[in-house]
């Protein structure tokens, strides 16, 4: 448990050190016992801590305490408890959804405004059922096809019914004009993904600038 | 106070590191107590410490020395009053001006010369008003508008005129072939406009290159 | 030993924070007691720890097991043997093997995913005995020429096929649509070979862009 | 002494996070009691310890032993005066020549293949007396205008020679098809300066792409 929210943190300032995630865009989570671990609204990659992270039930309808292993994961989780997830929290929903269809139990959602994957995302004729060129061949063998979600507002209903009508079937998704959705069955898979699936973006942009 | 100071030297290292901060350019500053603490003149993000702020009244008319808190925040306000505030001085005093209207007592203000900002500074033709497009909505959701200040040399009264002609119902700016400035009501927010308006920037110039 | 483990982990973190190695692709090996160490499948650049090597010897028919210099160096390698190697190991050998043929006994192994490496490798019309342009003259000074390795599925005996045909008298190759391998005599000289490629591709794919 | 031992290293390190000196290329130094002290040959910007300086007098021909302030000094130097200095000093010493026509006695010289001063270098028709464009006042400010050197071989006499011809009259030189070279009266302003440059060559690079 402790060990995940360290990973997490781990990642998420990679991902701001490398100029994958500035500010405070972006935001990541995974399953543990039942609950989602979530980062907190308004906290940034660059300076994220294991009590960033706010708990909130799979779905909205489930009770919201849950029993932890053991004395220090239940401190975690009261605290964890407290805080405000996310207002992306609900894509995150939809993805665990998502990873279940598939027979996995948890999982973990990642959602950044990498540079790449937002500039590929404003092209226009993008194909929804698979919006990146595979110049190289890592990210259909890592995640298969990319979808494409078309423009709505960050965090809001329209953008999170339009993520329920694409979200089959993908590992990733790109949120026109906004940014990247990876998962996996644990952190470092949806992590890989999201890795792939900018770098994938970055050489399509400069190949497609030198026309090819 | 201490803490301000540390994330305030987070702040200009993560600059620093990821390129939008080099060498000795760029300066950062917070209100505490009703002092403005600088960085120091000629002091470098990449290497900034507790002890490279200078500390100077809110108005230049002001006295010089108030009463801190405590014995702790005494020690840190005297050595501060004894260094030389970064020449750009003006520009975050006229800022704080400016969130008093909007009655915001305290903030903080940031100034970088962080690439894409700079680049985008270059090109003719730019809405004083509005000068960044939003590709994507996060830039006008957290700051609003972009305004431009017109060339004047860095550090000069011509300078400071101009940005007390533009600086009104802004959050953040555009010094035309010079850098950016962010403020907001503590560093995290004037920090989290800065990151926006550098990406936004940085989209905005890659999409154009890309006629689109 | 300890310290060719911890050198290797900090090359490849290095790797991983300039964006030259993302996610879990690339590996890297380096000879020691005649036993190769590789980093395991499955691990990132940016993460990587001295327990993350798979130690196998140089050729698939050798004994796996070896004597250590001491009862560390031993438990080090125990440990190793248990690992499973990078799925790209059969590219290592014939670097290996390569290396053998000037004399060089041991040495170490570079393969990542560098991004204007990759990018240049999906150029057509590449020079197959010579395929980087040498703007600057560090890299025929340190390395020679660049081969190219046409195309095939990463870890497939095709791909470890055509690098059998196109390994002699290089030290350093684009793969088609893929990423960059070094070799050299020890850690140090196979790095300072793959920062010159990388660097080369770079210089190399922004003259051609401005028509230089 | 250690202090600027472990400024050097920092900023050493710091060019190679920041993608400004890959490899074991580039070389930095700074004069401390009437001795240079150089990067060794064939170090590492990135990997870089007070240990891997050498020392060498100012001049070829004078004595290369002197008395150090102190025994922990005298301890530093001896150790430096057994390694071998950077293939590149000669550039290092014409540079301090050149610092004290100016009356500095001491200073800092820095030579990094900072990838847009190299791409600028690259470019035909730059004036050698003047040859990076000012889009921002920075760099006249912190340094002057830039001298262009022709292309000679790395660490060759015909190179020195070039260096020699147009040292006078600048802080800041680009060595076409190489690198660049700044100096200063301490390794603070050296670097400032070869920051502003390699800032500067970006941005002419990027607003010459986009035909501004």
């Amino acid at each position: 448990m402790q060990e995940k929210l360290e990973l997490a943190c781990r990642i998420a300032k990679s991902y701001f050190d490398r100029g994958m995630g500035s500010g405070t865009t972006g935001n990541l989570s995974f399953m543990h016992d039942g609950m989602i671990y979530i980062t907190a609204g308004g906290t940034c990659f660059g300076f994220l801590t294991p009590g960033d992270f706010a708990a909130v039930p799979l779905r909205e309808t489930d009770p919201s305490v849950l029993t932890a292993a053991d004395s220090e994961e239940q401190a975690i989780l009261a605290a964890a408890l407290k805080k405000k997830p996310s207002k992306e929290l609900p894509l995150h929903r939809l993805a665990y959804d998502r990873l279940q269809k598939d027979g996995i139990d948890g999982g973990a959602v990642i959602h950044t405004h990498a540079t790449f994957s937002v500039l590929w995302s404003c092209l226009p004729d993008l194909d929804p059922e698979d919006c990146v060129p595979d110049h190289t061949p890592y990210l259909r063998m890592k995640m298969g096809s990319c979808g494409l979600i078309p423009y709505e507002k960050p965090g809001s209903p329209a953008l999170f019914e339009a993520f329920a009508r694409g979200v089959e079937g993908k590992y990733g998704w790109l949120l026109s004009h906004h940014g990247l959705v990876t998962c996996g069955k644990d952190l470092m898979e949806a992590f890989g993904r999201s890795e792939e699936l900018e770098e994938s973006c970055k050489v399509a942009w400069m190949l497609r600038k030198a026309g090819l």
